[in-house]
């Protein structure tokens, strides 16, 4: 069978159709082969339904495509990959020898520490089994291996999303990378920017195909192309037009700054209630650095606990430009850190007012001998996506201002360039 | 044609099979086809291609099936579905009024407000347009209506989700229902339980079909049946077996209960970094009983915000009984409080020792007037799953003690009877 040069992808389980699991097993695979330059013609998702699957195998081998099928390599009776190959192939089931030990040995640690296993050790062994003449692929993560039929291009996978991953590199030695690659590709996350504004700004030229797929705050882009030359330019021109919004995870680098540098932080939130420690904190090792902070949500907790002046409530309100700074200010003294965070705004659904209506945000930044720096932004996306884009923005002026700082000007940065000094608010 | 009962998903768009976005459709329709006791065949994910699109939907036709088509329907040349319907059909395609006027109004706001259009009027009309004789059905969230088509029983949607929950109701009063129920269903969260042991304890009687999805912290169990006495028998003798398990969502049932009786709630958060903030402060109109909490990562902030004696710190360490104890008083006292939560815990991967390890866990709930519990757990999943656990357990314990309460003693129910009070952990 002479190759197409697609992939095609089969997902089974009727777990999926279901609706009871979500197949991300399509988009990691389309997501992989994109980047490679490949192009997947198809995903179909079935039922364990054995002529379901063995029609749609031979429907995907005449029509010349590396067949990838996730699924039905478990133990069960719903379990039908092994067998269905064996039909298709005509062949007979065959042992994997270091699956086989792999299992036996498992059962025997389990045996020995007295725990009962969801099934019998006959049954387990049932995922050790690949049709004669076949390659087993190792699988780093789960009992079952992969399987390879070279003369069906057929690439038999597990349906979980890990063990998938941990199989993956011995899958990908075994593709006919050169029959399949049609394009070079390049991805980058434009951070701030949305759908329409990015169409609206970026004209690749027409050897470059362009995708966006949106973020919680901002776009990832992605290219590809036959012509590497013509993308490497282009690709390098957009990284400079969008400067200091294309950091992969601009939190991460400013964490690994803050811990390099042995700088503390602390942090005052209102609004994001909680969300930004939250994702400081899912950093490992974090707490080198991160001292914590306070979720005012009260008025009375910002004053007791952040030492905010009642005269600030008073006069400017609680959502403004001189709270988030007496907020980030007390936050920095109180913990006794270096650099301090502060949020203060409305994320509605409730709460807004016509001067201060929801989507309103002000980000407070201070910094040990440093001016305070205050953003007003308005983000008017609903709560969740709110507090998101609240956190987001935060991460980015840390990283503008802390890890690019050195070479260029927080000033001359876009988003970094609408943190002023309190004076501009008062004006 | 005549039906055979069975559904098939059709997902068009190559976005999807380039990685960039996840299908959640299929998921979506599963879910709801699956709860109405109905079932489908298979999800089909194709690229915007034209031959690939419409070889599918006489396959599915020709085999009896209702046809759900998501994505297509927007107005860019990758849109195909209407052009496609039209030559499948051999119609031509008319307008839809109400579409077209919501398509001409739009351009007239935006005009007027000076803002531009990604698309010009001509190209978004392209929206308004049905296969002449088919029925439109009303997008209340976007501009292009969804499609049924009676002699092809198909159903064409757009590809966005919000948009699919929108037009779903039209949907569902086409569908020929009794044709497509095969089964009664149920589901049912049951939390702190894993897969395995779920499988272990429930043995529902063979005319019911069981299937479990894992939760964070939990599973979720659906049946169907064709017997529906039987169905509802064995439905309610589990509820009754996992008493106070099985609440859709604890914290929402929780903050519910606080708001009705005003109840302040307050937060000392060290292992779980925010989270326990975040999630709580996802619920709207939460701020009229969450005063805040104190994220202490470093222990002189537990000393100095909580309070904390430096001696508890000294003989017990921060993973202990007594510290999430004093660590709940003190948020308790500090805030003013009626009710606080604290924790404190190794999340991983590194900080454990050979007599705290990685995933120990407690948490300290103080009631004003009364003895503060405690709760020592040991959950080794990872840094991120330990953290929803912990978030979970602690959701799962308020529910309990404030909710349940007045109908049961605490100490009877699973989970809530491992909260005790100090002695119990210094004996």
């Amino acid at each position: 069978m002479e190759l197409s040069g697609y992939i095609s992808l089969c997902i089974t389980g009727s777990e999926v159709l279901n609706g009871f699991v979500l197949d991300t097993n399509t988009r990691f695979f389309a997501s992989e082969f994109y980047k490679a330059g490949f192009e997947v013609r198809e995903s179909r998702i079935l039922r364990d339904d054995p002529r379901a699957i063995l029609n749609s195998w031979e429907e995907f081998y005449q029509r010349g495509d590396i067949i990838v099928n996730a699924g039905g390599l478990g133990p069960t009776r719903d379990d039908l990959t092994v067998d269905l190959l064996c039909q298709w192939l005509n062949r007979r089931p065959v042992m994997v020898q270091e699956a086989e030990e792999k299992i036996r040995r498992l059962f025997q640690e389990k045996k020995e520490r007295g725990m009962t296993m969801k099934y019998s050790l006959e049954v387990a062994l049932r995922q050790a089994r690949i049709p004669e003449g076949c390659i087993a692929l190792p699988n780093p993560v789960g009992l079952a291996p992969g399987i390879f039929v070279p003369e069906k291009n057929f690439f038999a996978l597990p349906g979980f999303p890990i063990e998938i991953e941990g199989i993956w590199p011995s899958l990908w030695q075994y593709l006919d990378k050169e029959k399949l690659q049609k394009y070079h590709t390049r991805e980058l996350p434009v951070w701030s920017y949305g759908e329409s504004a990015l169409f609206a700004e970026i004209h690749p030229p027409e050897e470059i195909e362009m995708g966006v797929h949106a973020l919680p705050f901002g776009c990832r882009l992605f290219f590809r192309s036959q012509n590497e030359r013509l993308l490497d330019e282009f690709f390098t021109s957009l990284k400079e037009r969008y400067y200091g919004l294309t950091q992969e995870s601009p939190l991460k680098s400013f964490a690994q700054w803050a811990m390099a540098n042995n700088k503390k932080v602390a942090l005052a939130e209102s609004c994001t209630g909680g969300l930004f420690a939250k994702e400081f904190t899912d950093i490992p090792g974090i707490s080198a650095i991160f001292l914590g902070g306070v979720v005012s949500y009260a008025n009375e907790i910002k004053m007791s606990f952040l030492g905010l002046p009642e005269e600030i409530l008073k006069t400017h309100g609680a959502v403004s430009a001189p709270c988030a700074k007496a907020m980030a200010e007390g936050a920095l003294l109180r913990f006794g850190a270096d650099i301090s965070v502060s949020f203060t705004g409305i994320a509605g659904p409730g709460g807004g007012t016509p001067k201060k209506p929801v989507g309103t945000l002000y980000i407070g930044l201070a910094t040990k001998g440093e001016e305070t720096l205050i953003g007003k932004f308005f983000y008017d996306f609903g709560r969740a996506r709110f507090r998101q884009a609240a956190c987001a923005t935060a991460a980015l002026v840390l990283y503008q201002k802390f890890v690019l700082a050195p070479h260029k000007n927080l000033r001359d940065l876009p988003l970094g360039n609408q943190f002023l000094p309190i004076e501009r608010y008062l004006e």
